[in-house]
């Protein structure tokens, strides 16, 4: 398949957005469930907080792109809206396992059903006059910054000492 | 101006570089040349070897890019082929400042000089066969992988208890 350079441009997007969950994949797949509770520095977030805060901010992009519902909405008391060790009764190291993989999968769906100029419609979160005059608050923008988001984060799981 | 959507997902690409190294410009700017000695968790990198790290690194964007001449090729031997604390006779902490200050500035006016087709032409490691296969692997994508690396790395310096 020939790409012209706008599908070329969110095909970039979309690669660095998967190479960087494939990588968390991979790091996250080396920690038990034992070590998810270590700190990735002392008094600092422990890596179940990072998994958690992740899930929710990845979440929170079907309703943002436009792409549908929230899945994982009791996760914001605990990852969100508080920092770590605030709420004491988290969910289960497995079944954040699951809803890591689970909403990976179905935003990768999602973004793959889009056309090139779909990627170039507003966010859900700026009104149509803004989006007048700042055209560049589109879909693509959020993904290029979460992606960041997730690198943020993956930086600092990678100091964990096990 | 009105831009066409080739010319935004440029711009979309640029603003999340920008926006990074504006956050590392404050970030680094809250550290005194001391505070910069310190590691961002025990045992890890130091502050410095992560500023003296990304210079080099945006340093190599300007042949990566086909946009210039290195400058700073000093640093890699203590930041880029060697982990933290092998080389003991490192850059002081005013000149890196200077560098990071420097390279970014530059790389901004001759990123801002390209025009939107320019950063779909291929980048100077890929040859012209592998590129015909593999379209995607043009200056855009390398400046998107960059902003993920940058944000990698300001995820860990923000660690750092001082």
């Amino acid at each position: 398949m020939i790409m012209d350079k706008l599908q070329l441009s969110v095909r970039i997007a979309l690669n660095a957005w998967e190479a960087n969950v494939k990588r968390a994949n991979a790091v996250f797949g080396k920690f038990t469930n034992e070590e998810l509770m270590l700190e990735v520095a002392p008094g600092k977030n422990r890596v179940i907080y990072i998994l958690g805060h992740l899930i929710a901010v990845h979440d929170m992009l079907l309703p943002l792109l436009g792409l549908g519902e929230r899945l994982y909405l009791q996760l914001d008391e605990a990852f969100i809206s508080n920092p770590d060790k605030m709420i004491k009764e988290l969910s289960s190291p497995g079944d954040l396992r699951t809803y890591w993989i689970n909403i990976n999968d179905i935003l990768l769906n999602r973004f793959n059903s889009l056309s090139p100029d779909e990627w170039f419609q507003k966010h859900t979160m700026i009104s149509e006059e803004d989006f007048a005059k700042e055209p560049h608050r589109n879909r693509l923008s959020v993904l290029i910054s979460r992606t960041a988001h997730l690198a943020y984060h993956l930086g600092q799981v990678a100091l964990v000492k096990k």
